[in-house]
């Protein structure tokens, strides 16, 4: 490493890499891609991003982290950092500069909104009734006189303490309950499963107990450690699908299985080895980072290494058996790979799943690494192309307890589609999901530092501001070389479409408007294809030494997508038998980033007021920890997935013919009421040839 | 081989042997030690020794049987054997000789009594109630109208059908179900376990399905293999339990798993190899035998088998998925040791066990080579020192059905006591086996050709006639030479206690009776230990160039035995408040060849009417089988192993005064009023010096 760059690790995102010693925190984040909360823009009034310094040797990046390792503190931190919090390392990151190797973590409050893997819990409401409840009973040895077994007597007291009764017990935890009965005097503390089974014994009063809800996208997978009894979340952990190497999308990896020996088996080992990394990671963020011991002088032999517990802090120091429960959601494909479930018939027409309802199953049987004896619960699928991920979403939104219809679209990989309010659900599924995430697009790419995600037009000059991850500034208020675009994440396709609508590059039928864009230095045909393109980027602005465009081929994609979306929302509206929908709420990373005006306009989904059109990030996930947190939720995730009327979008006699006028702006078909003021006039006026251009100002 | 012999091997005993060419099948039984039903004494007039012979070659042996190598049908045969049977192979055992090489089959109903591993299944009354039950269904294949899946399309089915409501899946049978359901056009057979959960679906329609009742005693596992639907024993398969090695008894084993490290893993994993072998065993006799096939002149290259089904014969073929049901019996130590539960606490007062409640495992957590979707039952424990097996005997006698009451003895390596009637049921268990089955005897041995297992010893002379295994003609009637004796094994134990007091050898304090074998060729002392002994055969009548003698200690072992036995029999009466008991039932080999007056007059168990004494078999097995036909029976066992009250005889008071006095003849302190007119006055009325010599006749 040379003298004048310094190694920075960002958690919880694992970004790492080399900044120029002396900069700032935030800038050392942008340099890498992490987002980081920073209203003021650095001048630090805001007390946004505070981040701790982490103490310590870190043995996988090889680099000894110290408070040291960053300028001294000033004044200006102590309005927003009390001393407690000083000693335990935190600073604001505007602040403090960086000296020497660091390991940044960056809390959850002062993580921006465009987090890059961001499956963060929210905040839902759930009822504290855990599938495991531990139990602590306090019992009387054998005697002559009572000689009764050890398993018999423990049911014997759990049926006076708690009135527990017909317990079974696990033959693994049976095999541990001789010993923990006498170890602590027979005082002892059980889990108990869905109050049926004893599926772990530990000697003593114990009163936590920890699971871990796990939603498994098709591209990334997210686990929530929790403690059963507060129902905390205690750590978030994610990780890319590492099934994404047998294909992007479920029927690529369906494909696979059927066309590879022992496809299904490596597909279904992969996933599990990746929940087990999932599970051990969440765990090891529960230990106290280690530290390199120092040599005496000339001493010899392996580096030892000594834990650096932070003053003060509790480490919760979990081991894998001390996860007691799981609960997994994913899409219908997904479910069946990892149960190693064949996945043939879930793709082919009419694409009836092996298995609709949940499923218990035996952690071992998996080989997941948790309590052995403990139970995964997997949720219930809907149907073919709509999982245990969907009914997820139902039970964290629960649109079947309310009156008004709501939408709720969760935009993964695939689309998926809920209409419904108390007294009808129906889901869908369409595969808009790649374009939407930017991959099939000549420039899409992942959201990552260099990323485009934000972008307008002007509607004169056709000139373009843009903002990529990783800079806080935009275009116009960078230098080209500062830029260093590298593509269109998913967030910036639909500001990418609506932008080249509203600003009259594009007619509403997603043609280029040649005629407006004559000569225009953005517009060219592609020199090796012949085809049109639109350049966002120019070469000298980008890191990959290429302008950065958009093709007429690209925007077809994008409109295949949104018209998929749009008109099965339409249709599932026709079945439900409504006019409006009273709330549109967009799950998913997706939605957390979108515009709303310009999805409205974009025509993703029907009119409904803006007010009314919510994000509700990895609501899924919030589903599964739902599941995990409250048993009653398992009930209502069968009676949804039963409940809940799928509707296979290419059988509707009317879905070609919606789809492709949706494909179109859909306000020049359907009534967009609630645009109406919202957006300049002439984006809701275009005529049919083309759109029409404002009045200069 | 020389010319003149030919080699012979028994079925299913495996006895096998070379024998003189020209020897009937009856002869070489005797040579090699196999028991053949022979009423009649070879006059060709009984028909009880049909056997059959069987075709093929026999790798293992090395051997190629045919019905050519025994004489020909003669006319006297057809009596007994029809024209179907004959082209089976059936011949009888006392007309056919052997010419060549051959397997024998001899079928259940030929085996004489003393079968060496007689564990052979009784016939008794079981309801057809079996605990995995198969249901065949026809469903129609989905359709965009009905896109229900797999499994939820299978319940729909047989809640339709059968009124199968709630059933679950285990996940290894739901990766068979969507193949299963579309090999034979959505016809299915399922296999349901307690009508909750499907554990195995086959294409098509199916009817048969198997299981195994398996009882796992201190020295020998017998299994029977039982056809599910029909309750049909198919096959019964024994072993020696693999656990012999880390001790003969179960306290030694124990021991074992608590000094050595991984002794219990070892142990376990021990066993459960051994019953793999032994389901494995029950299974291969499915198969149709397999023949070596002829090469071509000059043809190279391995040797290829062929199968050589008996014409007419069907072979069920089963595989190991075939088995879908295991029950298994066996002492609390034995239970814990395979279930891999420390048994350390069920060694030390007062005894618990881990569990007494039967337990359903899954095979494969067991790893028991079965159907991986069904589980094994385990019967329930009773208490420390009596197990399943005993619950087995139970089931099998259910004493608590009436209103007699009745003492069931199990004499095992362990001795395991019942007394009880409907009102009352109690148990106990004592350390008879060793000596009762000939262990810790000078010349104790395991019931095999050579064993002395009937005695008679002259009163007046004191001379010895005697009968060993492999040969019916007793000492009287044979040259020396032709005794070739080895030992006594268990069921001939008894019988020397008894004549040796009958005949005066002995006082009833067990001492022998110095004054009236003063001279006697067959009275010394031991030359080596100067111990005094009875010479029960000399060396010219036996193989192994000894006199088999039994010595002062070898009676007191048998008296400790027997002792034990009685006064625990006595206590257990005392505890039931019964003073006599109706009914005695003998259960194990030992009952099966006990002499029953010998055994009253010995003091085995308190008096009863003679012909109230029964040999019961192996009631243990009986009652694994009852469980795995009936799964009422399951209930009934727990509620067995509740119920019973189990006797600590070492802790109750007067245990040691009752013992030492039953030591003795225990008619010279209770009374025997059974026993008068049935035994020699002389027997009854011998006095407190010694015995009574009877007058001259």
């Amino acid at each position: 490493m040379s003298d004048d760059k310094v190694m920075v690790i960002f958690q919880p995102s694992g970004r790492r890499g080399e900044v120029p010693k002396g900069s700032n925190i935030i800038e050392a984040s942008r340099l890498l891609g992490v987002d980081i909360e920073a209203l003021c823009g650095e001048k630090k009034v805001c007390g946004k991003c505070v981040v701790r310094i982490e103490e310590g040797h870190f043995e996988k990046y090889n680099i000894q982290s110290s408070m040291d390792n960053v300028s001294s503190w000033k004044e200006e931190e102590a309005k927003f950092i009390n001393e407690e919090r000083k000693k335990k390392g935190f600073r604001l990151g505007c602040v403090a500069k960086i000296n020497g190797d660091i390991l940044v973590f960056v809390p959850e409050e002062s993580r921006a909104g465009k987090q890059i893997v961001s499956k963060a819990a929210r905040d839902i409401h759930i009822d504290h009734n855990p599938a495991v409840k531990v139990y602590t009973v306090q019992l009387q040895g054998p005697t002559f006189e009572n000689k009764i077994g050890d398993f018999e007597r423990l049911c014997n007291g759990l049926e006076r303490e708690y009135g527990l009764t017909d317990l079974t017990i696990d033959i693994l935890t049976l095999r541990q309950l001789p010993m923990a009965l006498r170890e602590e005097n027979w005082l002892v503390t059980v889990s108990v499963w869905n109050d049926t089974e004893i599926v772990r014994v530990r000697p003593g009063r114990i009163e936590a107990s920890y699971g871990i809800a796990i939603d498994v996208g098709t591209t990334t997978c997210a686990g929530y450690l929790c403690n059963l009894q507060t129902m905390e979340v205690i750590g978030t952990a994610s990780l890319m699908n590492p099934q994404c190497k047998y294909g992007e999308d479920v029927m690529a990896r369906i494909t696979f299985s059927m066309t590879t020996p022992d496809g299904l088996q490596r597909m279904s080992d992969d996933i599990i080895e990746g929940l087990n990394d999932l599970i051990g990671k969440s765990i090891a963020d529960t230990h106290p980072p280690k530290k390199k011991k120092k040599k005496k002088k000339g001493e010899k032999g392996p580096d030892v290494y000594e834990e650096v517990p932070e003053e003060g802090k509790t480490y919760l120091r979990l081991a894998k058996e001390d996860i007691e429960d799981i609960t997994i959601g994913f899409n219908t494909a997904m479910n069946h790979i990892l149960l190693g479930l064949n996945p043939e018939y879930v793709g082919l027409a009419p694409f009836p799943p092996v298995i609709h309802h949940s499923i218990d199953i035996r952690a071992r049987d998996l080989k997941l690494d948790i309590n052995p004896s403990s139970y995964v619960f997997v949720l219930p699928n809907e149907a073919g192309f709509v999982g245990g991920d969907n009914v997820g979403v139902l039970l964290a939104e629960e649109p079947y307890k309310h009156d008004e219809t709501q939408l709720i679209i969760d935009i993964g990989t695939n689309g998926e589609l809920i209409l419904g309010n108390r007294h009808k659900l129906v889901s869908s599924s369409c595969a808009t999901g790649p374009a939407m995430e930017g991959a099939q697009l000549s420039f899409g790419m992942r959201a990552a530092p260099g990323a485009i995600e934000r972008i307008e037009i002007d509607p004169e000059t056709h000139d373009v501001d843009y903002k990529v991850i990783g800079r806080e500034a935009t275009r116009k208020f960078s230098k080209p070389e500062e830029m260093k675009a590298k593509g269109i994440c998913g967030s910036g396709i639909l500001d990418v479409l609506a932008e080249l609508y509203s600003s009259g590059v594009i007619t509403k039928t997603g043609v280029f408007n040649k005629k407006a864009l004559k000569g225009h230095p953005r517009y060219r045909k592609n020199a090796d294809t012949g085809q049109p393109e639109f350049i966002l980027a120019f070469k000298e602005e980008s890191s990959i030494d290429k302008d950065i465009v958009i093709t007429q081929k690209d925007i077809r994609q994008i409109q295949l997508a949104k018209g998929a979306l749009y008109a099965g929302c339409k249709l599932m509206m026709k079945r439900m038998g409504v006019e409006k929908v009273d709330k549109v709420k967009i799950a998913g990373a997706f939605g957390t980033h979108v515009d709303r005006t310009k999805a409205l306009v974009m025509g993703l989904f029907p009119d409904c007021k803006i007010e009314n059109i919510f994000g509700v990030g990895n609501a899924a996930g919030d589903g599964c920890r739902a599941a995990l947190l409250n048993v009653q939720k398992r009930v209502e995730a069968n009676w949804c997935s039963r409940n809940v009327e799928y509707l296979e979008l290419t059988v509707e006699p009317t879905f070609e013919q919606d789809f492709m006028e949706a494909m179109q702006l859909p306000h020049m078909v359907d009534k967009f009421p609630n645009l109406e003021g919202v957006v300049p006039d002439y984006v809701l006026n275009q005529g049919p040839k083309g759109p029409i251009r404002p009045d200069k100002k």
